[in-house]
């Protein structure tokens, strides 16, 4: 702030203090901002969640005029919400998430913009509290501790729906896709790193695909606790300065708002007190994660290379890879997908420990909850269509290294259990393994099979399904 | 091994070895023994692991035979795979956990178990692999690779089905119960450890309650992916050298053995390849760990004292609690619970670890994944056992104590909002708590209320709901 | 950008790409925006790293000059680099994390800004690369492989000693001035949350106290292997394109540059393939969080209330703490510093992971690593500031309180144990614990002392230390 | 137990209770074996510590006999005491992990056997407490609080020392000779999993090394606070009930029994309440568990193969690789190894969590900090060896597969950047990647070299170093 910074006088039950003219922000934002001082911009409060707080504020005003809210104010109060929810107002929520572990500041800052903005609206004074009052109007019926759970679940939810599946999902269809394109590539398989038995290079991506299925599949049995809303618990849980009914009655504003299909929270205790269902969402990003960081490393390996690697695929190449080698091209892709599952992986780690740390009525490590979970979906989503658009879709195979490395396997020796017995195949694999002789070379000099049944016998064509 | 240990000779493809007369196991287990001295017998692979392999190998041996192996020679397997299935023969396996990390040696260990039973059974020699072939009847149609992931589904899906859900439950019911018990109790509630509205004690058990209950359903969600089995996928998913129909037929088998919904898992290249499941369900469990966790701390907390702690509740005493200070007693059960949640938590990173490791075909993290995640289900349903018995259904509302605080809580001032408001209702609490005033006296003094309105508005146990 | 927005061409081997014409990057730095597009501004890379750059860049130089550069391209680069390490240019590094893994675009950034500000210097058009190309002059006998990894650990360096010890050692002087402004108040001591023998209030903050000069001591005996540079290795730790002493000399100029005593690697493959210095360093923040969650957690405990709780201490009221309850304060800096120790666990999970999964010659989880490393220096150092200022410094003792609860105590009864040994005093408190009795009381009914012996034997003032 | 078992009656201060009549153990070992009946045999506490139990009991008989303690008394307990540190008397300790935090009944369980076996030596009758009691004179002048962190602390001292430092050092100087014997193999550079300009692959063993070197420093930097012992602060870190300088004493008396330099820890409290030293020894195995896996990764990828995979080294065959696929061989080391790796991650994480949860005068997750930390010591110091022995000395370098691939790589073209410069040696290795040429058939084709320039530019052995 600059020394000639416009102020005006803003005040809470501590007293007096100053904030920028330009700003709604009133008392209790401007203390939290001076007490935490902590991490810098980078660490405000998520966009989501402050947006989530626009549509509860707005919920809230609608339902409390049904309560006997003076319309004139809720009306405006929801003008003014509405704003928040649509983004317009991210410059007024100034606050880091290290701040009281309730987010009370932070349900401040929404209940003070609003108030002064509708009281702007209005044609009132900032600061005056008059006529639209930031808790005794926007904050009606609420408290910090019911209203902040639920800004968690709304904005999750939202984010859940809007950017991570879909992002998972145009991720597994691409490589569906792909592994449709790859069906007829007979490839050699490996276990261990090891030369193993054949399959086909639509096999593998098949199991990518089948992976994501399910990622999505853990992601959705998740969000059955996540509609569950805390509001309406208040202070506690027990709901105390509510109206009966308007717990669910808020709920099913903020349902009809977002159509998504939340519900009131079946125990109110557990809503605020415990954070299990970000923990639950987020062992199933760490899930999604895990599988992203497989699929993302077996793609880069697979297209090692261009001369001294597995070399199977070539992957798009999108950026010169080296300031200091030319023509170098890297899996960059593959890169910034472990990296974030890397980083998810950690994100969980923090959202278990801040979720295992409740006391009492309140667990206290809400913001550093809801910062980490919709960091892990945001860039899961975002990675998942960088990682589609800039290397799957343009992934191409090496058909014909994929054939010769494969034809030169031991493992295709694995097709003469049936007729020569276990041991004796593997004496033909180790006899070609250690003079460098070809399988077929290797079976004659054993005396174990004529050059015509070797051939018969051993096709890699059909080694790729039970007989 | 004492030197005059008799010792008999058995072979595989990489020659003869001399193993313990008295055991059944063959040259693999041997050579898998002295090439893995980790870590000592504690390391040992999970019993629930070896008796799922028994399974296994007795529906592999049953569906076999419909594919042509001799009923002498498969009904001889089922009676020896019956012996390990129910624990007759554990100590017969003695492979520790670190080894390769597709279990390999286990599966062989498993194979070579039954084959020399069998073989014993049948009279006939120990190591001769006559008539029963470890490879080429026991392992018929299985590779390691299938049959070690099959185990591990089956394996935790038994000991989440038998130990884990019904400890979790028999916790869950015994709370609810407490919570039943108590539900008349008013007492003071706590946000961020300090005093707030009250609440029942009753209300407060019931968030826990309803932990649990989550909890349950938790796990419960994990289970279908669970059920899904990679046995038919053999080496690398493709199934081959097995039969049409192997994966469907022996699925329905060990479903009908052990009354579980087994089913063919749809994609095999996925199953031996990542153990994504795994991760999942461990996730599952590191949420339940975080619920209990904050259970667990809450009621010790709640117990603290006798005199100079929080001092609601009285937990069971079971056993002294100190070396030094006489008449010590400490909430132990506590302790265990919220020290195995650590653990499990722990587990819970390297099962995410280990599953995000998976190469091309094959995941080979196999035995550390099914190692920590049958540690975290044993210990948390037998944690969940202990906590209920010897201390949950033992706790007692200390209500005279509970009253008495709960009466000289400052907080019950929220009771003024409707009636003077937020910010009046603040300077009745700060003068109170500045000057060691009960609020009526502050309310009074400060001109806001007469003695008759401040009681007829502040009653605790009109401060339960919302109205 | 808006449709109006002026751009310029920049050209690099894939060819020609449209930049904006008042940023001075040039085409990877374009590139990588755009095949990134993960996560939004807040996931750039960090500021502290940018600079580090503007140091080595100007170091290089510096270096670059002994060996042949003109002096005129090599002065004018350090002049532009030095606008780079005061901060001047952060506008023109947009680069998010989420993008190769050895942070190449990142180091082409700022040889792309530093070689067009110096371009702009010389009088020449931005985009030529004349005089001034980023890659022969700004980046020579560099690769990023060499210089990302030399820009993480001076950034690295530079925050610890700047922001993360200073605020530490802020935090535990502050805390020892407490230790000795309460050295004579003597409290009970709580063990397993329940009532133990006494000590003093300044024995505990003492312990606090040592916690945290331990946590310094640990973090500075980690500064070793952080201080060695891997400039100098170039593409793959052999120093090819370099000349020789280049790695010696650039060490010695940014411990010049720094006043920081940096070295050159003793070996430059580790120091590319490897991260295990901020793994070491992460794990030492990781040991500071556990001190910062214990000693935070401790406070808040013993200031929990004001009624209801332990109300040992007050602690300092800082904002209002309740939207709902009036008058509410709350352990808000301990609730962010629990938080922030949350995130830097976390944070060592997501290091750990990335630190584990390097492939040969190169570590590719380069951003992902330092993003986490200097996030969690941050935020512990400007905790530590906050929760110093703003809490423990105005901590004040309820010594009334705390001298009534102690003596209450049932755990004076271990002063007996000379006297009367382990079993009858564990009869004493028992008996006064059943039946609601002083110690003396219990002890003159049980028969076992007089009431002079009794006050003679039990002094909590001399039950604090051996005899 | 058989209903035959021959039981004797034991007492404590909750009574009388049956033990089995051929152990040495007390009523209240007892009494936890009954109260904790979670996880099996394998879950009881490691022997390492049981033995350093003995250790502490010997070595507080020999300082308490310089306060006082009958000399007779005094020397049967020493004696009692060895047969405990030497592993006599392990049956006799039956206890879990999962009990009181405080290992009290631990500690409690030497004392009993302790106490018993002295009483046997002495002629007196188990169970008589006579004439020599366990808490009177085993446990004189020590509290569990003190007695269970000096017995982490010993025997993670022993074990690190023991087992750890000489395991990885095993390790290093195998590597290290490996690197010697590799120096002049001249092989391809990998960054990004891509071919990179050449180095040796004595260079690539040299920076593994250089990793151990760094991660033995790691472990030992940590050790000054391991050796700093508690005892001697008893219950709550002020040392009553015991006589000065009985901590220093004491403190000696171990460090001449296990000859390592423990000392007195210069502040008790911290010693109690906080096990941060655990938690930093943890992070120290975690740093070296990611260089092992990044180590074992990088051997079985360059062991890949045999013909499909990078191929460039041959690992010991120690085993058949699979029951299905005859000859398959698998680098079954590297994956202990890896999964020992993600084991001591995941533990360091039960480890944080553990140490980040102790509250006022004590940490009670004690149990499960020394359980994770002896396994991680353990099973890293095993892994070392195995792998040393079953792997590392047994590696062979594929000298014509390593020539022939590195001949071919199109990053040879980096050492052209001085003569030609960046942008031409790009347009030279994109040009032979999309035709399939040589580098120097493309260099010509472009007209940018002749052979003979290219010839003698271009030569992987002056590749290898700065010039």
């Amino acid at each position: 702030m600059t020394s000639q910074q416009k102020l005006r006088i803003e005040r809470d039950t501590f007293g007096d203090i100053e904030v920028p003219a330009d700003r709604y922000w009133g008392a209790q934002t401007q203390r939290s901002l001076k007490n935490f001082d902590i991490g810098g911009p980078t660490e405000r409060m998520p966009e989501p969640l402050i947006k989530a707080f626009g549509i509860i504020k707005q919920a809230a005003a609608t339902v409390n005029m049904t309560y006997g809210l003076d319309p004139k104010i809720g009306n405006t109060i929801i003008q003014a919400a509405e704003e928040v929810s649509k983004g317009k107002l991210l410059d007024h929520f100034p606050l880091v998430v290290w701040q009281t572990g309730s987010g009370t500041q932070t349900n401040m800052n929404a209940n003070e913009v609003i108030a002064n903005r509708a009281i702007e609206i209005l044609g009132g004074q900032l600061g005056s509290k008059n006529p639209v009052h930031p808790n005794d109007h926007v904050n009606m019926s609420q408290s910090s501790n019911d209203t902040f759970p639920t800004a968690m679940h709304v904005s999750a939810a939202i984010e859940i729906n809007e950017r991570l599946i879909p992002g998972l999902t145009l991720l597994r269809d691409a490589i569906a896709e792909k592994s449709k394109e790859f069906e007829k590539i007979i490839k050699i398989g490996r276990t261990h790193l090891q030369d193993a038995t054949p399959l086909t290079l639509g096999n593998e991506f098949s199991g990518y695909a089948q992976q994501l299925t399910f990622g999505i599949e853990r992601v959705k049995t998740t969000l059955p606790r996540i509609y569950y809303l805390a509001q309406g618990g208040t202070a506690v849980g027990t709901g105390l300065n509510t109206r009966k009914g308007f717990d669910v009655n808020i709920s099913n504003e903020i349902a009809k708002i977002t159509g998504l299909p939340f519900q009131t929270a079946p125990n109110k205790f557990e809503a605020l007190a415990a954070h299990d269902a970000i923990v639950e969402v987020s062992g199933a990003l760490n899930t999604v994660a895990v599988s992203l960081m497989k699929i993302a490393n077996d793609i880069r390996l697979l297209g090692s290379g261009p001369r001294c690697g597995f070399g199977e695929l070539s992957l798009p190449e999108n950026e010169p890879g080296s300031s200091i080698m030319p023509g170098k091209v890297n899996p960059t892709q593959s890169e910034a997908m472990t990296m974030v599952a890397a980083q998810v992986m950690g994100n969980h780690t923090a959202i278990s420990i801040s979720g295992s740390n409740g006391h009492f009525e309140l667990n206290v490590f809400k913001p550093v909850l809801i910062k980490n979970l919709l960091h892990s979906i945001r860039i899961l989503g975002d990675a998942s269509v960088s990682f589609t658009k800039n290397c799957v879709v343009g992934i191409k195979a090496n058909e014909e290294k994929i054939n010769t490395i494969m034809q030169q396997s031991l493992m295709l020796v694995t097709a003469l259990n049936p007729h020569i017995g276990y041991d004796n195949a593997a004496a033909v694999a180790k006899k070609a393994h250690k003079e460098n002789l070809t399988l077929k070379e290797s079976a004659i000099k054993l005396g174990l099979l004529t050059s015509e049944q070797f051939v018969e016998y051993v096709k890699p064509e059909q080694m790729l399904g039970p007989k």
